[in-house]
């Protein structure tokens, strides 16, 4: 078994709970790591499909001193539902696993999400395991104890606040993912880099030139020597900002940056057209243009949030094709605060947000106009 | 509108959160004091058949300043499951219900822990309150925050820990209740008598004496003047416990007297044959006699136990047509502990339980036998 290297941790402390985010290489074959990490001998390991290929023999090597179960669920948001809920509580029963079996969360961002539901929930609370294998997952999802599924009238409709005993991020398993997976990813970084400003805002500006210079993920990813300390410092930020407010009462609120507008694109377009990142990423520019309208940011800032989607390869407009009424009425279902105004986390300036509770429509109206393509 | 009466309060104190555990009588119809219990103005009202014909017309009086839906279950165990549990999800997003909706549960200890699962994961934890209708649910299931539904292959394996905001305690609701379920609520008073011991133990002696020679639930309870003190009671036992042990790690688990035998007893009758808390008196018995053998328990106290569920009029001994080796394979595979030993909460002497983790399967099949009818 290989011996794993790890780079960075960061500690995750809560008032009822604390646990560390690992972030380094080759942790999935490392037995000794892994079994660490494991206290029960029956353990429950949740992926899907196309993760059962690349890691699950990684991950059932590395537990052979184990008992180990396994819900290899299909691939996709469209699977974040209860009948893949049940196969999960299903297999719980049908093998047998008491109140201490550690559930594995071996995915992304759906995988993680459904895998923690379900952990938060047998028996009413078992030990959960994040070993995130997306970009996206690695810097946010697995990170803060959101567990979700979705409902038919709604996303994330379902869930529970639930944190893990630990999170273990493989960097290696960046490696396989789609240059499109990664850039989904990306997305959610520049949230951080808006959100916190700064010195990370230009190391994330710069690791984004070299990333649209890049062949590929895995050539990208042999160059980049900042990576893993990108992936820390978003993992840190999340952690500072989830300590202060676990259960989003407060200042959580603000890593809903481009997210408003971002459900809203999916739920339009049936969660088919877009991975969350690259929906969030059009909500980013749409937060922008209505930062220039509410709270004065510059044209000159507004253009370097558009630089840095355009460099990460992202969708940046929303398309022709669309109905901009339908993307209004969502928003304005969901957010709707008192008087006719919407509620939006805007953008002062870099590294300064805040949550905005006086948008009116007509401003909405103007904004989404103004983002549509060829525009 | 009634004016209510407020008879007792007991609070609930845990490191993330204090409610009110309120016992009075006239609650449901005082629409001044339910107002101040609910916070938002939509509401969301979990209940059965039976209650939504005797209570739902009050409470809904009560709240005529609100925008109530209600979702309205079959009545029994056998509902507790995961398609009641949708229909409330349904009914919340059918509705447009958001996360700061109240969801409230009027009936018993089913109502409550299906509502009050609900209530915890609906967009990841909306306000619940409780107002429990059944007396078990009065003394027992409304306080402390336990939730859940059940699976297919077992009760309660589907669950949360989620603290009400308040529990209502109407004493009025008591007097359509009926003999057999008032009866089970008095199981598991006398779990909380032999729990604690002492005065309280002798008062709810004297309070079954009054039960055995009453002639019916609202004949006792116009004479009684003791039965709002003994809920209050068993409310502050149940609150004490809870407080040094929310999620059931230690001292928690002596609440769990008698349910060992109990739940295998209601699994092997496929919960048909008898309600909660008269299975619960069975294990009561069952307690009692491996405490004669595993803790020296004194055949006068083993008897003094069994008067006192004689009295309440509760079933004390295992009918022969039950398999005692299916029982005894129920409770192996769920408390098994190490070297084949089993662990059940057992009495040294009245008001002093403790956790024995070495009852051997030939002590149980033993006592087992002893226990069932005409041996």
């Amino acid at each position: 078994m290989a011996k794993s290297e790890t780079e960075h941790t960061v500690t995750v402390q809560l008032p009822s709970s604390h646990y560390p985010v690992i972030i380094g290489r080759s942790l999935l074959t490392d037995r000794a790591f892994i079994a660490s990490h494991v206290v029960s001998r029956k353990v429950l390991i949740v992926t899907n499909t196309t993760l059962a290929d690349l890691y699950l023999p990684d991950l059932l090597g590395a537990l052979a001193e184990n008992v180990c179960d396994v819900v290899i669920l299909d691939d996709g948001e469209e699977h974040k539902n209860r009948q893949s809920l049940w196969k999960i509580y299903d297999a719980l029963v049908a093998n047998g696993h008491h109140r201490d079996t550690c559930i594995i969360a071996l995915g992304g961002g759906v995988i993680g999400d459904i895998a923690g539901f379900a952990a938060s929930t047998w028996q009413r609370g078992a030990p959960f395991l994040q070993i995130p294998t997306t970009l996206l997952a690695q810097i946010d999802a697995s990170v803060g104890g959101k567990t979700a599924i979705n409902h038919a009238g709604g996303k994330n409709l379902i869930g529970s606040f639930y944190q893990p005993s630990a999170v273990l991020i493989d960097m290696n398993t960046l490696n396989t993912l789609s240059s499109r997976q990664f850039r989904a990813g990306l997305a959610e970084i520049i949230k951080y880099a808006i959100l916190v400003g700064g010195h990370f805002l230009q190391q994330v500006h710069g690791m984004l030139q070299d990333w649209a210079a890049a062949d590929s993920v895995a050539g990208f990813l042999r160059q980049s020597t900042q990576m893993s300390d990108i992936i820390r410092q978003c993992c840190q930020i999340k952690a500072d900002i989830v300590q202060q407010d676990e259960r989003e009462s407060g200042v959580r609120a603000l890593l809903n940056l481009g997210h408003t507008v971002g459900h809203a694109l999916e739920a339009v377009t049936k969660y088919e057209r877009w991975l969350h990142g690259e929906a969030v990423a059009i909500g980013l520019y749409v937060a922008a243009l209505l930062s220039g309208q509410q709270a004065h940011l510059s044209p000159e800032q507004i253009e370097y949030i558009d630089d840095m989607l355009l460099l990460a390869g992202l969708p940046r407009r929303i398309p022709r094709d669309l109905n901009r009424q339908h993307i209004r009425d969502l928003v304005n279902a969901d957010k709707k605060i008192r008087n006719n105004t919407l509620r939006f986390v805007l953008i002062k300036a870099m590294g300064d947000c805040y949550i905005d509770d006086s948008v009116s429509d007509a401003v909405l109206q103007n904004v989404l106009q103004t983002a549509m393509e060829g525009e």
